[in-house]
């Protein structure tokens, strides 16, 4: 186990597997199953830390590494005392390692045994990135949780391409392990991958499981593919991982998919999806998604969402917000960022407690039917 | 008196002329001299009212009848209970009439006796407004401050023609005065105009005076003249205005032109430029302009103005700043919105307990040499 990261496993549903536990880190204690809002450039965008922690009642949020070693630099970011104090946030950071969004540059980048030579999105300028550098990197940044720098390969690649992916990922994740520096404050979590092809995704997970990580990820699904294939390998992946130690879902944020990753055994998920939304004006509500640009908000003067207890639906009709978005006003991003952050932060609150009570299938089957979310 | 308006006046400075009051509004006391935050489509562009509050300060806003007109519309707003409650904002609110942005449409508008028919800048559509309508879209508004429907003439007019236009908007105020329906809870104040030809703007005064509105007023200055003009007329006129009614120079935001509108008499202002300058990542501060995407704040952490007492300055670096500006975040311009109208309303304070202390002309002198603003 990493000092930095003691979880506890409170209870496993008997029925549905689903978990109740909590993650004690260095800057305060996480309950799980968690949903954790994504500030990929030390901001999560629109939003205040305060909001985050009065308004969406976040306790962790996820920033990527990508991005901050492009701008505004991981050495700038040390000199500043590290992410927290950077960016003014006092509760728990997890940062992912990149690995995903130098993969997703395509053409921009080259794999090579010692890791990946690409081209920055923003001016093009050449870096290299080792399992060895980005430990490097996410030590100087400090985050709570970090991530092994991994392949994920994308959706529809060989058997054989991804073999030689999820094997080289696990070699890279011992040099991650070998290279991290500050164990006493930054739990590192490996990443299981293995694309859609159950042998290799249990080889992953077998062998990451012998380097004795403090936390598990599963990588390399919700990256496509149909949704009956991200059940399958979901619910084929997760029981595989050690019970006592957290588990991770990356880049999962719709209430449906949060919901069937709890049912599998899953403690933790993000997503930018809440935010991007809300930039765009569109609202998760407890009456499936709402368009707040539509003509039938204009003279709506209800809250956007009755049965949520977030400062924009206290305060604001569905007509102000529908003129916010309309006029191209700013504060219409951030009434809505706080509202969809709110209700999946929320969505987890109400998990958790279904499963304290031993209801969680009828929580989601009442959620399906009663909310207008498409059943999986 | 307008019944929705008591004007307080405590102190005139002996040596400066320099006013000391209190609003008495529907919506709470103000102190004057104030600067009004404009939030010209119902909302103060990327701040909540209780950002407003808490960190601003502010006791009164100013919002726009032109754009509000257009935009969701004045009947929609009656609908939601005014504006007041449309925005969520329940301290006092200041529409302008109108005028100067309908006759800034330039080809867009053409004026008549009767009033002014245009084209909306948003989808051209044909609109037509005369005094009693803008009365009734003010009354329907709800505002606490309302302004007479005037016309201001371009810098460079010709005589001739400023003095039609000035007679012209004394007869619109007439109209507005006649037409106004709501003097219990709404304050109409009337607009001297007369360009800058003197004996226009004593006219222009004198037969305002007469109307007795419960406030004037100047408008038609600070439009692009040279700042000698600008104080020229603006220390002619106001002195012509009654003493015991409130004083409001439409459209001046400078610190500079703040403190030179304090001396000439003048006991309210509103701009929209501390918060477009915060949009574009520029800060007023105590050491003068500050230009956050700078490079030398790369790595300063510091506060952006140290002398501050606001959320910004007491929470975040520049050099946290200046990254959420260069990586495009809306947090940034949400932090320098609340600096840069923190740092008027907390100069007007200041300028409040310089006239208190009767000190207001060495307030004055060190602003300037001080803090590296441009003496007038």
């Amino acid at each position: 186990m990493s000092e930095a990261l003691n979880f506890e496993l409170k209870k496993v549903d008997k029925k549905t597997g689903a978990r109740l536990g909590v993650l004690h880190l260095p800057h305060g204690d996480v309950e799980t199953p968690v949903f954790m809002p994504v500030g990929t450039q030390a901001t999560v965008k629109s939003m205040t830390p305060e909001e985050l922690k009065n308004d969406v009642k976040a306790h962790i949020i996820l920033s990527n590494t990508y991005h901050l070693y492009l701008r505004p630099g991981h050495e700038l970011i040390k000199k500043a005392g590290g992410l927290h104090k950077f960016m003014n946030w006092d509760r728990n950071i997890l940062t992912d390692s990149g690995g995903f969004q130098v993969f997703s540059l395509g053409d921009l980048r080259k794999i090579s045994e010692d890791g990946v030579e690409f081209r920055s999105h923003i001016d093009g300028s050449k870096h290299f990135i080792s399992p060895e550098k980005d430990m490097e990197i996410q030590n100087a940044l400090g985050s709570d949780i970090i991530m092994a720098f991994d392949e994920c390969a994308p959706y529809g690649a060989t058997y054989d391409y991804v073999k030689k992916s999820m094997e080289r990922t696990t070699r890279w994740a011992k040099r991650c392990k070998d290279a991290h520096k500050n164990t006493e404050k930054q739990a590192l979590f490996g990443i299981v991958q293995g694309g859609f092809y159950k042998d290799l995704r249990k080889k992953s997970a077998e062998d990451l499981i012998k380097l004795d990580f403090p936390g598990y990820a599963v990588g390399g699904i919700s990256v496509g593919e149909p949704k009956d294939e991200f059940l399958d390998i979901l619910r084929y992946v997760t029981p595989l991982l050690p019970e006592n130690k957290p588990r991770y879902l990356m880049g999962v944020g719709t209430p449906d998919y949060l919901i069937e990753a709890v049912f599998a055994g899953i403690d933790m998920c993000d997503c930018v999806l809440p935010t991007r939304m809300a930039r765009n004006g569109s609202a998760l509500t407890h009456k499936g998604k709402v368009n707040m640009l539509n003509a039938c908000h204009t003279e709506d003067f209800s809250p956007l969402d009755s049965e949520c207890d977030c400062y924009t639906c206290k305060n604001y009709t569905r007509s102000y917000i529908r003129h916010l978005f309309k006029a191209g006003e700013i504060l219409g991003a951030r009434l809505l960022s706080i509202h969809n952050l709110r209700f999946l932060v929320n969505l987890m609150e109400n998990v958790r407690q279904a499963i304290k009570d031993e209801c969680l299938e009828e929580f989601r089957d009442e959620f399906y039917t009663k909310y207008g979310y498409e059943k999986m």
